[in-house]
């Protein structure tokens, strides 16, 4: 990445101020970077949505150094790691999983370093800021020009810990990954797992019937139509859809699926084919 | 556009990281871009919102070129839309009024023309992220110099419905356009349209009515000074003003008028001169 | 600053739009600048708030021009401001006290002028968005190298107004300076503060008794470890520690001590030596 104005991105659940100051850091040792912030609003602890986030948009993104901070483990003997990609970026981040699902959609890992090198860091390494500290230095100085390699050992990064969905005759139960800022559900299941389930591909229009558990522990379900765009129900009334990322997705046309259904805190559904009667 | 490091805007109902997707986008297609988020947090769906964003906002932005996206009708048959303005800008986006405004306070529509030849959209288009597949490609190739003409055939653009303030004698109504961060509501006139319906200009310190529907479709109304900055009430009193992009304003001084006069989902209000008793 | 490509941060209580908004101001003036927005989420007249963000920020970031606005005097005869800081930094805003601690952290204040001379104003000021008006085209002109003595006659800043700690035998009194992101507090002390009330500093693990008012009034209380990290107490457990600015925090592993210990509203604590039973 020896170009001249090396792109950098950010993605956070520090809020804005502190990721900017892993910004100023990145602008302080690399000051022709161009740094976009890809996300500071990540669900704090978040580090399945965060890597949910990273693996959707990272694809479209220029090639370069990209950090990822979600770091439930900051203060723990958790490692700081950089994985190479097949496109040629550069992720890094807490190996805790988050950075793994997006160097599988660039390419896979190509390799992966500890960064260990005290002279990538801040002269001062706090105990609870590595995003400033640690993360930025060390993407910072890959920006300008420094290999990966050099940083430390080489490392298996741990994978992301997420629940496979569950095929069965008839029905799907898939984990729900993430609910976004419209209230729509990402679903941890692909249109692949869906058709698996009922013996062939929804057709648009196919309705399902929805199960899941409400928040006093109540059974809920409703039916809903499979559609492949908002377009293709009314205003107000919800759909199951295949989103921009290729994940199955529960939302209502210009509207909040968690509020219109209730599935606030849902932490997984089951799809079923809708009964011949 | 054909300068070294072409400014492009991006206002969007997206949140931070699918706007930044789309600032990826167009920085992997124009890597010397300098792209400024004027905005990722419109109201989900405020095409009327982020209208009024535009409008007041472009105006203090350097020439360039401008995506603004709130877009109910993705996955319909509503165009998508490039706009060329009085001042030399270009704004890309759906076509449902959002940006006509704002093309009227940069010198008026020039030239509009349909986004339609899928050279210059990614080489696949999903059914509801238009923002990442077709404005920002769209927007990165006019900023690299493409002519807008290139793109499709003209188009006469959509105006954005906005209901009129009604003037009468002795009062004004006016529709609420929306309620900013700080809890002070945005109204759909402007001075001259308050002068019009007392008579004359209010000075600073005019008493005047106000009288809006509350939430249990109950009368409210409070008395509330005519005023030419927030200074001019104490703080945590209420006050009439002209905001910074010309426009009437209900405001609270260090507060919030939404919260203070119990003003939350009024959709218009009247504005009434003090009877002499 | 008559480098290319001069550094230039804003921080507001503005919200996105508006501080983007300011951004394009610095632009229009100043194309070839690099404007980071360090945050536009200071809560609304917040100077205290503000005040500690850019203190602990600043010196994080390249040194350039540093815009700091919460205003809740605009529209008052308050001044506006710019003080260059002994590490060589120009610090833009009002003058009430936000700026200073942060000038403090920069090597101190070298000078300071009022930003008076309308030439570096735009055309037209309104009486409630001199962060457009005023502020950011007197950052743009230092950006690209108007020395700041020419804006307007030196001036003695307002110094912020934050109540001390107090130290009593066994106990330390702190105000609440402001809660962040995560539900964490940060407290207006230092460790040597809490040394000196306990006689000697606190070593990892020993327990304080740390009490507080709630919001009905009542007494309340919570026994809290002091920790080096957050790895020094199981998650959903609160620790006090020194944060990464070197200030006392009181925080929960995981969690958010705001919520866990119902201190949302406290604006001050008192930590004390656990009595030997």
């Amino acid at each position: 990445m020896p170009d001249s104005r090396p792109f950098v991105s950010l993605a956070t659940d520090f809020g804005d101020a502190y990721t900017s100051v892993c910004a100023g850091v990145i602008y302080t040792i690399v000051p022709d970077a161009n740094v976009l912030v890809l996300s500071d609003e990540i669900t704090p602890f978040g580090v399945r949505e965060g890597a949910m986030l990273l693996r959707q948009s990272l694809p479209y993104l220029p090639v370069g150094v990209h950090v990822g901070i979600v770091d439930p483990g900051v203060g723990t003997p958790r490692l700081p790691v950089a994985l190479v990609t097949g496109r040629g970026d550069v992720l890094v981040g807490p190996d805790n999983g988050l950075l793994v699902p997006a160097a599988g959609a660039l390419g896979g890992v190509a390799a992966a370093h500890v960064l260990e090198d005290p002279a990538y860091r801040l002269p001062s390494v706090s105990a609870s800021f590595h995003g400033r500290d640690v993360f930025s230095p060390a993407a910072a100085h890959i920006a300008a020009g420094v290999a990966v390699a050099g940083f430390g050992p080489a490392v298996e990064p741990m994978p992301l810990n997420v629940p496979a969905p569950a095929v069965a005759e008839g029905a799907l139960t898939v984990p729900v990954l993430y609910t976004d800022r419209f209230g729509s559900l990402v679903l941890g299941a692909e249109p692949a797992d869906l058709a698996a389930a009922l013996g062939a591909p929804p057709g648009p229009g196919t309705p399902l019937d929805v199960a899941w558990t409400g928040p006093d522990g109540d059974a809920r379900t409703a039916r809903v139509p499979f559609a492949e765009t908002f377009g293709g129900v009314p205003p107000g009334s919800a759909l199951l859809w295949t989103d921009s990322s290729g994940w199955l997705g529960l939302a209502v046309n210009q509207g909040s699926a968690a509020e219109a259904l209730g599935l606030a805190g849902a932490t997984s559904i089951t799809l079923r084919r809708v009964p011949v009667s």
